[in-house]
């Protein structure tokens, strides 16, 4: 058994985390942060706290106080300006959800971010988890993006095997990834029934793509007017292998990452409330081009299923302990 | 462990059971029939069937075949005239999903469902199955209609504190309410963007919920553009007894059906893709009257979760194994 | 020829009520108000406003410029609490879309609306304007509530033909009614795939409708995850006339609310964007109960279109002007 | 005034075409066509159609019979084999809503839409009507696709200016664009809360887009949870030439095209229900490419809205006449 702190646990990458913290077989939840409701119950959050076996879910506390409560899993789930600045307890697992240490060069923070980052010589600290990519290694873990996820699935397995110049991502995300916080853009008459693209051509997800790559993608997300879910549509154009090969073979052992049989495309509703992925993989009959598309939830193996599987993999858990890989539901 | 069949398996009462029947620690899958997919794989009805453990799910047999197969449990997931025509096999549970065995009286078939009963005299060897009002009894159990359970919940516990002569159940539910089969009304041009209500005043429902209290209570149901859930606002005039005492001692002990705390009401969201069911009870300033607000999720208390959890009690399995009943996604 | 100004014209009413201004054959825009976009130019509020013909569309000024500029006509399109401070301009016809001049009754502002009334001895001057049902007399027009506009068309032609004590007003409205500032409660993760009842048994309706009734009823608003569109389903007990008869003759001229051939129920989706009502007339077969459905756009016809409808009563000019009530979009 | 045929009303396309007919100054309703409704009142597709000055629409008559009736304009609005089938009458000016006219290579329509094409030699006898890029000539018009229509109008007025081998049309469509027959896949259970690529690699709108600007690109649609709206993202690698620059010039006049201002994106919300179209050019901070993004209404811009259009410039009428271009709707 591990213990936990979520730090920042109104948020919604908060509230998925402890919802998979719950159902976890290794780990105890111990403190729960939030500056905005510390001291108040957790039922204030949200009534399902509060119910049969949860009577025991302790109070919000401040979220400094969980920073430095001694669990031996800290799960960041702050801005990431507030993540930038949190120094990390000297022992046990960090995982930040946010994207303030993803990235070596602190040169990306005043450039992508709007914030100089405040501990640039500690970014080398920090190793970026991405299992099927990149396995997170030490005790202080980045976790990526959720649009970054679903590009890196769907290119880092055939990125040598593909024109590097002229790869796109056409990304489309549920509301939820752009957070709890109010802002005009959130506002449900400004999400339903409605679809845009926004940020393009500067997403702060650009960047971390092109860093585990090794070459620039052209990124383009949009917001759908549903809560959860994201699919990424990936335009390659192959050098001569056949990627949907490579994908099924670079998948074979994963329980979290699916490649689909020819001819079935992913859909969001078969990956909402999950934390797996699912890929299709497709050619083109006019350009001699490839498609391939990855699925996802946003906030699962977009973000809270994918901190608790680096956390599986750093404590030598099985890697999909405390997931939601099964489940057929409508 | 018990074995399980199930009747009508690609209809969304039929996948929703699987669902449960797969996630349930001591009922293993044993047939699954749909006479459109008989002798096809599994996932081919879902991709997710094919994946990781499940790969083991058999293929579809024909619904008589698996009515006929010897399991320990039968779920009938047909429509209502289907399941009537259905000889029960010689041993072991039945659970009909449908409203086919859910009247002692046969005369209800023709007026409320549009069919003579082909076996009427057989109706009196069924139970109604709605565990919180009245518990299962013997092994073939008719499963309650989602509106009734809704409207149940709220009002069997004080039937005897209110004016019985004017109760109106305002009742709305996602589009899985309707099923699975091709028909205009449920097309997506019908349903996205829109609300409206349907069998204004004759809806199968209401004699369901009248034979359950002794009394008719006028109920309006409503589609809504959601995929699942189901809320259900009921109206009644208290005859002076405080009806949230009433209704939280009822459901005290409940792991299933929660009474929340005064000030919050019943939201789809917290329910959806769960097998529980959430209550709000409110006052009127103007009218004297009150207001008892159950919520539930049309596939899982409504449908699916129900059936399961009267297979649990008739098994002596612990109330809510196999159920989802915990989890506070976003 | 009647020059107009729009005061809070940011807002969803403001910004409907300019949209039908624009197409008004008889009004035109004298002046645009907004505190927070004082001296933007229109096309900040949405770039619709920057194009082809509209070019010549006034930059917002304040709302206390745009009330005082001398226009024939103001529509204040405030919150209930700003609205109830303004001075009326010394000449002109003012409709406000607010609640704040809906009650002769000073007393109802602290206890339904949380606010004392600035100018108690001033709401006499005001007449409710809704044409259906008191058609609005004098310069001063009380724009009625979406809720109330729903339930009084149902109700107040048939309401001495129903038992008084029992009424039952089950609303839904689309997420707009709640407005365009930010609050949790309209953030798009509470609205978009819920549907919760809000205020139960204390909405500021509920007084407005029983003042024009002459009884209270027993009313229940929801939140439904549409932009646009409310639906009131009336339950009602006739004591002998026939209903149907009595609403059909009572709109048999009206060109903004249609009474539907039987059978056929309300529908969101055919009122949405609209400044018409469709009422459907239904009898229960278990109670001896009847439901009268109304259906229209808690925007249009609950608002902006209602507002431009009492101008056109008090101008002469023909009643359905610049309204939106033809069209069969899917 | 021209009188008007339509053929195959009570599809989408057809319904959406008869709206703008009833409200166009100088078409006059004179038959409206089809084969499962001929015979019945008009009003029995929509109770709208019933209302007020609509009383005198005509009842439904059959397909053929509304094809040779003289109307001075017949809409075809048939399925794309239907539409193939179809010898226009000896006179008057035919707009095809479908795909069948719109190659003038035979060999298209097996290849790419399952049918051998029954008069191939008429081919040639059909303009494509697109009036920002090629107007149409003579009186047999092929009305573009949606999708085509929304590539199209980004890119063909910049077609010199890009790499030509390397452009991607990421397209997302409401769900109407699939028509109103039922099939599993416009089941609301399919699209409600759900986003999935389809065609992928193969839709026939590819060599539409390929035909018209004489390369082809790499294009995935996408179906979308909202009823109507279609948004295209096109990626785009510039020679040199200013994009914004020539879009903005190409359009200058254009009352049904608008070039956003620098800085903010198409959005499906301001454009559903119009018949105009909002472009916005973006460029790349990382890869030297550009975006281009379309928005339009796939009923209106992509289909009904055009085919008038067309029909405007044919007669000589006003471009705009009956189209809905105007309005600030929430």
């Amino acid at each position: 058994m591990a213990t936990v702190a979520i730090v920042g646990a109104s948020g919604y990458a908060g509230q998925e985390t402890l919802d998979r913290v719950l159902a976890h077989p290794s780990l105890e939840l111990y403190a729960l942060g939030s500056d905005s409701l510390a001291g108040r119950p957790a039922a204030e959050l949200d009534p399902r706290l509060g119910r049969n076996g949860w009577r025991g879910i302790p109070r919000f506390i401040t979220n400094e106080a969980a920073l430095s409560c001694g669990a031996d899993v800290v799960f960041l789930c702050l801005s990431h300006e507030e993540a930038a600045t949190v120094t990390p307890p000297p022992r046990g697992v960090v995982v930040d959800l946010s994207g303030a240490h993803r990235f070596v060069d602190p040169g990306v923070y005043p450039s992508w971010y709007g914030f100089e980052h405040p501990h640039p010589d500690d970014l080398e600290s920090w190793s970026y988890g991405l299992p099927e990519v990149t396995a997170p290694v030490g005790r202080l873990v980045a976790n990526p993006g959720c649009y970054a996820t679903a590009a890196l699935l769907a290119l880092a397995p055939i990125k040598d095997e593909i024109e590097r110049e002229v790869v796109v991502v056409d990304a489309k995300s549920g509301m939820t990834g752009a957070g709890r916080s109010l802002k005009p853009s959130s506002h449900a008459g400004a999400v339903l029934e409605n679809v845009a693209p926004y940020r393009v051509g500067e997403h702060q997800h650009a960047p971390e793509i092109a860093s585990l790559l090794g070459f620039p993608v052209a990124l383009v997300p949009h917001l759908l007017p549903v809560r959860r879910g994201l699919i990424a549509t990936c335009y390659v154009r192959p050098l001569g292998s056949d990627l949907r090969s490579i994908l099924e073979a670079h998948y074979a052992e994963s329980h979290v990452v699916t490649v689909l049989p020819e001819g079935i495309a992913p859909e969001l509703s078969r990956v909402q409330a999950t934390d797996g992925a699912e890929i299709g993989v497709f050619g083109d009959r006019l350009t001699g081009g490839a498609f391939v598309v990855c699925a996802l939830d946003n906030l699962g193996k977009g973000a809270a299923g994918q901190a608790v599987q680096n956390v599986n993999l750093l404590f030598g858990f099985p890697e999909t302990a405390g997931l939601r890989l099964s489940g057929v539901l409508v």
